[in-house]
């Protein structure tokens, strides 16, 4: 060939070759590109919605109720095995399961001396006795392992005295009572609601109270229904027998350990320290025994606001009418035999590790410990996670998926007797989880009627909730999403978005406490509820009773198990979402209006007085401000990143660190002395009734009723939120 | 051409094209690629190290020295402007410098009305004053702005009695003295040493001691020197007129806005809620005063290691002798007019945005505010820090380099009454400084003598020290390292590594304070200092006094600079390798080894008796064994990237985050409820000599001097020890 062929085929293979580095290297993405920069698979998601089936979570249910599981007990052992094993299982398991285990303080009743009310008379004998069970009427109820009605942590102790009623036991029920009655000495009939159940003991004791007796009032369960004919199971109302359980601690984790596990090395305190818990014997009784004794009481009527549904004017006390059924001058007894026990209670943990950051942990759980054969509590919620595990552990043995981080499913142990696995893995595990964990979801009962999700969680975690809701449809309506019907339910304006379902705020009444209060993790509550223009019911009436069972739950709860399937396919959509997506889909900017209808509140409900004080409040103001401004200039820097084509993976992770920490920089382990574990600074739980800053709020009311001392402690709590506000602008701002 | 040939072509090409492409995308690293996985530059940390200039570092001490600068004067103000000034220069300054400033309380003299000690007659006629002012040598002493001697937070008052010596005030010392002499009413003088300024003052009241002087004992600061042709200008020991001034805050921070910056938005509490300062008026005096009092007072002599350099026997008092110089019956009052003021206090921070992790921190700062001129505290310290800014400034500006990190440089005022400016900034900042700063390096003082480094740390930095230490030469003898020289003054056999330099532990005594107690930020303090053959004096003599020139440390301390040059060196290095390093430069098994040192104490010295009071250090041992298996297990996953060609950006961000993030696990913020900002359980402040946990020492030593119920307290710290090395462990451990 001639040398210029020789050339232009040199030339052009380096040309070629010039292309070919040239595509090779900028045009196609390296191998690991592809897996640090993938984004959620839509597809997947739809996926595992579509799969997920109310037959399995029906299956599974029926299992999990065999038998009561009260935390600690050879039932709840029984199914540590079962969600081990399912965890564990080659098929459909996950990558690994383990079981933590902690020696935590229990009460529980004695056996062989079954605790009462009575009623004695001067010369003591017996004329009444409540139930010491609950009627049996589909054999459930005569399991021997049924626990008998009874106030945890209630101290034993059999006083005596004249019964009066003090409605639901809060202070101001006490104060009022107190006007018309001498209560040193007396017995006092209190209905659940209002008040925390340990309040209506620890109440009535500075008032003079020795005992305390709490039920559920049928206006407040029952919508009034009273029958028999009328209750389970011919619907889904309580029996007359029906008796709420029910831990009296109004703290939570092991008692005897505040803020470290309870492991076999932890100092314990001296039971005689613990705080929160009644000082004076308690225990709870069905209505059918309370009308017994409340429409035969002496004394004034009460008010109005504290008469239920007995036939019968509600009087205050003390004692009994003297043409009542019972002898005169007859007294009540409450006969606590409560034993103090250390058991050891597990929880169950199962992981899926990420692919690309392990060290990122999405976290689901349920609590798995009951009061009886706890259908709808937990059991409902622990049927439902153990389906998404079963659909997302097929997946990943089959190696169609593996998440971006990992996942970390959790069935706690004793959370009725005060959140107690949750809290001692929170405190175990302190450090590791505020420095790697990205979310919390909790579905405790996660289908308490058929009618509408109900979305509980901080603002940054609505995003995520709406857009999984979006995506679901409601059981009854194939062309309805769970958005759409939620939003129908329970609904406000948004400064941000117009009308959007209203995402309810975290308290404290399931295991998502910790995360929020201790450890500042984002965290939700998912469930489906009520349509609350068809029933007022506290909570669904087989609450807690030997009537929470499989069959109470497949006849009047959820027949078909549609909401549990539409529960948990939100459920996992949140999951996934929060486990899969590049970017980790928290907004922020919902965290600025909450804050912002925060300020609102406080300036409008709090601001005259406090000018008058001399306390502004536009440094808190600003802050705010600030805070809303850095939340606007994450998201459009987020939005930049989602658009590039090749986004740098470690800046991803800088985005997403600073999505996960947020809610950290919340917290303020000073802010509340007196109160444990909560250092939310946003969300700690308060008294005052305005929609604002708890601290700030009480604080308040406390300035307000008390003394010019008091206003030192408002600004003292208004510098505690205006810090907080600035440590979560400062997290979201440019990094340097 | 033939089809064959145009087929040969073609496959050709596409041959090629097969080649480039393979080649362009496994073999060329992405843009991308060298710059997030580049490891430090050892040539660019020689050419940093080569071009820090003595002369450089001897202009710049000049120029800061030229005035006094105590905090939140106008002095101070200037070198604000200067360094901000510096830290902007377009040729070699930094990307960023901002001034942050804190409204704080401080306390100052009263320029109209002098503080004095005055021996007083009976009949009201002052017999002695002592100075109100140092004795000219340089004409630095002359300047107006020279502040005169006090005891800054000692509060005004002229109290007046009979004078006592109290040796160092310890409390120890005020026992022995109250066994001979009623102490009620009485003033006491005190040497420095042996405790903290304030407890000299707040012990004594508790003995009804009204007022305190503090002088400087000969002995303890000048090898027993007294006499002024012996002393600066003629040599580097503290003239008889040379007063030592300081803070008498025994806590850090403002003390009127504990946990949160003294911004105007903030909470200030009341002066009288103040904790740690003294309850009685308190004054400095020099020994030439000192001596005229000690050695004319009355009593019993006291025991010899009393006895101070006077030529005199040092007596307990009270009063002086009848053939005293004074006349009969003399008091000594202590005049004390010192005001509290709440000034503006700035910090200066200067930054370098990092080139790959902009959201990593690491740190270096060092205080500004001097108490007279502050030639060498903290001026050299300043000089040393802006002879770095300058040379990797000009890198900067000359675009030949960014580090991986950010870099903060920190110019703190208001250190010298309390590390204000440093306590305010990690408050202000907590979380983000929480969740990103890598490390923090102090050079204060950074020559206190020219014969070798001191360097102090918690375990963690060790390593990055040894490191930069090894690349430095000392300045005499260019064939010996800064390390070998270090090890030949102080060193220590390591279980891990045989005989090495022996690190400090980190007190209270500069700005690392509330970056390592507060938050938990691996933390180191680096200077030149003494041969301890040659000198026993407790810090050098011109400390805190007007003497504290350019002229005495150009003359006595670093005469030509090359020890400040040194430490530039050894401690731009540190930095370099710290922002730079692919891994950050700590090793945890050095944790491992202190952690195992401390238990190996607390078994020796408190074993025997714990077992009597059946209490295990078992527990203990076990977490400790399972963080040393986890730093070593750590250390050899580092080991494997180290070894990779191309290894992952995220998974070296993981490894660092645990590296980073260690330190931080040790923090329990309940662990120490009566110690402000003190939350690290290993290094928290104690007063137990035993060299173990702090809160076990301190916990063991109350409950043997006490009562059994001291016993539980033991079990508790011994808890909160476990469970911090336990959270440490996890942070090192498998992340998932």
């Amino acid at each position: 060939m001639r040398w210029f062929v020789i050339l232009g085929g040199v030339l052009a293979g380096a040309l070629i070759l010039t292309i070919g580095l040239l595509v090779g290297h900028f045009a196609i993405p390296k191998e690991s590109g592809p897996a640090v920069i993938k984004d959620v698979d839509e597809a997947f998601i739809q996926q595992v919605m579509s799969e997920i089936d109310n037959k399995e979570i029906e299956n599974r249910l029926r299992e999990l109720t065999k038998k009561p599981h009260m935390a600690a007990t050879s039932g709840d052992e029984e199914l540590v095995q079962l969600i081990l094993n399912r965890w564990k299982d080659a098929m459909t398991g996950l990558d690994n399961a383990t079981v933590d285990r902690y020696d935590v303080f229990l009460s529980i009743p004695d056996p062989a001396n079954p605790n009462s009310v009575t009623v004695v008379t001067e010369n003591g004998t017996v004329n009444f006795t409540s139930r010491l069970t609950e009627k049996n009427y589909t054999a459930d109820q005569l399991d021997t392992d049924v626990v008998k009605p009874y106030a945890a942590y209630a101290p034993p102790g059999t006083p005596k005295g004249k019964l009066v009623y003090a409605n639901q036991g809060t202070m101001k029920d006490y104060e009022l009572l107190a006007k018309e009655v001498n209560l040193t000495g007396t017995i006092a009939i209190t209905r659940y609601g209002g008040e925390g159940r340990a309040g209506k003991a620890i109440n009535g004791a500075k008032f003079g109270v020795i005992g305390v007796i709490v039920y559920t009032d049928p206006k407040d369960i029952n919508d009034g229904k009273m029958q028999e004919h009328e209750t389970y199971p011919n619907s889904w109302y309580l029996p007359p027998s029906g008796v709420e359980r029910g831990s009296f601690n109004g703290y939570f984790g092991d008692p005897l350990t505040p803020y470290y596990p309870a492991k076999d090395f932890t100092y314990r305190i001296k039971e005689s320290e613990i705080e929160g818990i009644p000082p004076i014997p308690t225990q709870p009784i069905g209505f059918e025994d309370a009308e017994n004794l409340i429409c035969q009481l002496d004394g004034p009527v009460a008010p109005t606001a504290w008469q239920g549904s007995f036939n019968c004017d509600y009087r205050f006390g003390p004692g009994f009418r003297n043409e009542s059924s019972f002898p005169m001058n007859s007294d009540v007894q409450v006969n606590v035999y409560n034993q103090r026990v250390i058991n050891s209670s597990a929880n169950v943990m199962g992981i899926i590790r990420g692919s690309v950051e392990p060290d990122r942990y999405v976290m689901y759980g349920n609590h798995r410990d009951s009061w009886v054969h706890g259908a709808i509590d937990p059991s409902s919620g622990t049927a439902v996670m153990l389906e998404i595990t079963r659909i997302v552990g097929k997946m990943l043995k089959e190696n169609r998926w593996r998440p971006r981080r990992s996942i970390i499913f959790c069935s706690w142990g004793a959370e009725e007797f005060g959140l107690i696995g949750s809290t001692e893995f929170t405190e175990e595990y302190y450090s590791k989880l505020r420095d790697r964990a990205v979310a919390y979801i909790n579905v405790d009962i996660s289908v308490f009627a058929n009618a509408t999700l109900r979305a509980q969680g901080t603002p940054a975690a609505q995003n995520v909730i709406f857009a999984a809701a979006k995506q679901v449809k409601i059981p009854t309506n194939s062309s309805i999403t769970v958005y759409e019907n939620w939003q129908r339910h329970f609904n406000r304006t948004s400064s941000l978005h117009g009308l959007v379902p209203s995402l309810g705020t975290l308290g404290a009444g399931s295991d998502y406490a910790p995360f929020l209060h201790y450890l500042g993790i984002t965290s939700m509550d998912l469930a489906y509820t009520y349509d609350r223009s068809k029933t007022s019911a506290r909570i669904y009436p087989a609450y807690h009773t030997a009537y929470d069972t499989f069959d109470y739950a497949a006849k009047f709860i959820d027949p078909g198990f549609t909401s549990h399937q539409t529960v948990a396919r939100t459920a996992g959509n949140v999951l996934l979402r929060l486990a899969d997506s590049l970017i980790i889909p928290l907004d922020l900017t919902d965290y600025g209006e909450t804050l912002e209808r925060f300020y609102n509140s406080a300036k409008a409900e709090l601001g005259v007085t406090l000018e008058q004080q001399k306390i502004s409040l536009e440094p808190l103001k600003t802050v705010i401000d600030r805070f809303i401004s850095a939340a606007k200039a994450i998201n459009q820097e987020i939005d930049q990143v989602k658009k590039e084509v090749n986004p740098s993976p470690l800046k991803v992770r800088m985005l997403n660190d600073q999505l996960m920490l947020l809610e950290r920089a919340f917290l303020d382990p000073r802010a509340f002395p007196d109160k444990y574990y909560y250092s939310h600074v946003i969300w700690a739980s308060k008294s005052s009734n305005i929609a604002t800053f708890p601290g700030l709020a009480d604080a308040y009311a406390k300035a307000v009723s008390n003394s010019s001392l008091g206003w030192d402690n408002v600004n003292k709590h208004l510098t505690i939120v205006i810090q907080a506000i600035g440590n979560a602008a400062a997290t979201l701002e440019v990094v340097i």
